[in-house]
């Protein structure tokens, strides 16, 4: 086992959940236990970790009861600084690295989805980053921490070109967009639409806007956005609340439409009547409750589908991390010290993300 | 226009629904006006013609108020009696030809979807071959009936090696299922399911057979057509009614599955626990309500989609005659004079069709 010597001994604290009321800005810091350390696992000094929608669905138990106490937060970014000797990647110490919202998966030969680059949808162990089990049985704990500790599969280099503050949130917003987009063939002679304009949707539409989409139509209830979402590389703008007649109008012009919005209170119809013949609805948020219903006409009649889609997986991470870099995309991130994680979970729900904030762990930067 | 002068006059007289009622064993046989005689128009002695699910909705406005008088049937195998100076295909007097469910669409050449052999998603004009209005202002009417009269470009020769009767049914539940088999890849290495054993679902299953699927899984309600689906050519038979444990059984094994079930009535949560990774759920049916809710998660945690597929084009339907002549497909038909087309109807909503009632026009035969 490599150990940094620079690095003294540590203690693995942060800002936990010990129960539902912990969405309400109660989040304690305290120490707790990781996982045992294997030779394949990596240990990173957090500098920066992202703040997600699912870390206030965890918090609050809304998937499900959660694993208390728990430690939230999956957009992690920092410095390696414990290496086991089997870790892959070629990560070593001080590499600036970053992890996303999943952190193990069972990594077998003949899994199709581990060994093809999908073990975001691995069906043996899809194991996220916090509230979850590593198959030695210990807990997963995220990165609103000092320190995180886990399996090197799933650590990504970052590269130079991106700060850290900016590279966090592209490692679960930034690849939740930037897979489907990829998958369902976002390009030149397309016609995209974002749902919604919060962390996902505003890494959607720069995303489709790097990736040459003809048009790049954000989707919002009202106008509020409409400015920010223009200079994010929208080319139109609908406002739902604004009138009756934006289904119509939009009826029949989009190719792929990715929803961000974790709510089920969607006009999931009208939604379905924007797609061209052959398009494509791609959901993406979580909603705890079940989707509306919908007539099978909305799909029968034009040969349309509505798909799923989760996050990426690591060579999707890196691709995206790379392709970014190149095209000079950057997150729109609102930073905050890490010792104001409570205020950014509930200034996250209470709709005030412009659009992703950013823990910064000042003892680390 | 070139007239066969062999053939008489001739009327066009059929069974006609008047009103909802003739559901119940109360259509009457009358005569009506066809649509004018365009010169790229034929007229079709009708032979045969097909019983679908949609003569059943259509007859008791299921889908909305239906534009009676209407003449239902649209699986039309017959004789080219007329044809105008302007027909396509090189269609003449005496070709056997059939048409389907459609009978026009824009046919602009600026239409993506008429210039890409994808006419039964035009989204200016998509004309059914009963029930509708064509572009002049005529009612369109099915093939219930002595003679039929449309634009040629839906009409479609039929190959020798298959006989009339067992060409009608394909012309809507043979297209129907081959279709979508085709455009999400069916074949070998893939596992199919077919839920539900009626017209469609047994073209489903020999669809996939022919196309050599690796599996056939059909899934019906009870066991009672299992002896059937295992001629037919399914290599597996779930029955849903059987016992809970059928979606565990069969959970992430299939990767595309078409549902022809016209019922809103569906175990979708369970059946799309059935997809694999990346799989694809197709519906075919159109039920009369909306299909059940599901949670995102049925999709966003397999990168599954669900998708609908109505019938095809010409072009899909002249590929598929050809492919089904070659590897000998055919139609599970029961014969039944058209003078019993009340009976037709009554028996298919009893749930009698094994699998396909074809009417056939004693007087043309």
């Amino acid at each position: 086992m490599a150990h940094d010597h620079h690095e003294p001994d540590y203690k693995f604290r942060g800002w936990m959940g010990l129960d539902e009321s912990s969405v309400d800005g109660n989040m304690v810091f305290q120490e707790y236990e990781p996982k045992p350390l294997e030779e394949s696992d990596v240990d990173i000094k957090v500098t920066h970790c992202g703040v997600c929608g699912s870390d206030v669905h965890t918090l609050r138990s809304g998937w499900g009861p959660t694993l208390y106490p728990c430690v939230t937060g999956h957009e992690i970014v920092g410095i390696v600084v414990r290496a086991g000797s089997k870790v892959e990647g070629g990560l070593k110490l001080g590499d600036r690295v970053g992890v996303g919202a999943q952190s193990m998966s069972c990594l077998q030969p003949d899994c199709e989805q581990c060994s093809n680059n999908m073990e975001c949808y691995c069906q043996n162990a899809m194991i996220p980053t916090y509230n979850s089990i590593y198959p030695g049985g210990a807990k997963s704990y995220g990165g609103f921490a000092d320190y995180w500790r886990g399996p090197s599969h799933f650590v990504v280099k970052i590269p130079d070109a991106i700060p850290s503050d900016v590279a966090a949130p592209m490692l679960c917003a930034g690849i939740a967009t930037f897979s489907p987009l990829k998958k369902y063939g976002a390009g030149p002679g397309k016609t995209v639409g974002i749902i919604g304009l919060g962390g996902l949707g505003h890494f959607g539409i720069m995303g489709a806007k790097a990736l040459e989409c003809d048009k790049v139509v954000a989707i919002s209830r009202s106008s509020a956005k409409k400015e920010d979402a223009l200079k994010l590389g929208a080319t139109d703008f609908v406002a739902t609340a604004d009138g009756a007649d934006w289904a119509k109008t939009w009826s029949n012009t989009l190719d792929l439409i990715l929803c961000t919005v974790s709510s089920a209170n969607l006009p999931l119809t009208q939604y379905l009547q924007l797609l061209r013949v052959n398009g494509q609805f791609i959901q993406l948020g979580s909603p705890d409750e079940s989707l509306p219903s919908f007539n099978a006409f909305a799909l029968t009649a034009k040969g349309a589908k509505m798909g799923g889609s989760s996050i990426g997986s690591p060579s999707e991470i890196r691709e995206m991390l790379d392709f970014f870099a190149r095209k000079g995309v950057r997150t729109w991130n609102t930073n905050l010290p890490m010792q104001q994680a409570n205020k950014a979970i509930l200034d996250l729900e209470a709709g005030k993300a412009r659009y992703r904030y950013v823990l910064v762990n000042e003892n680390h930067v």
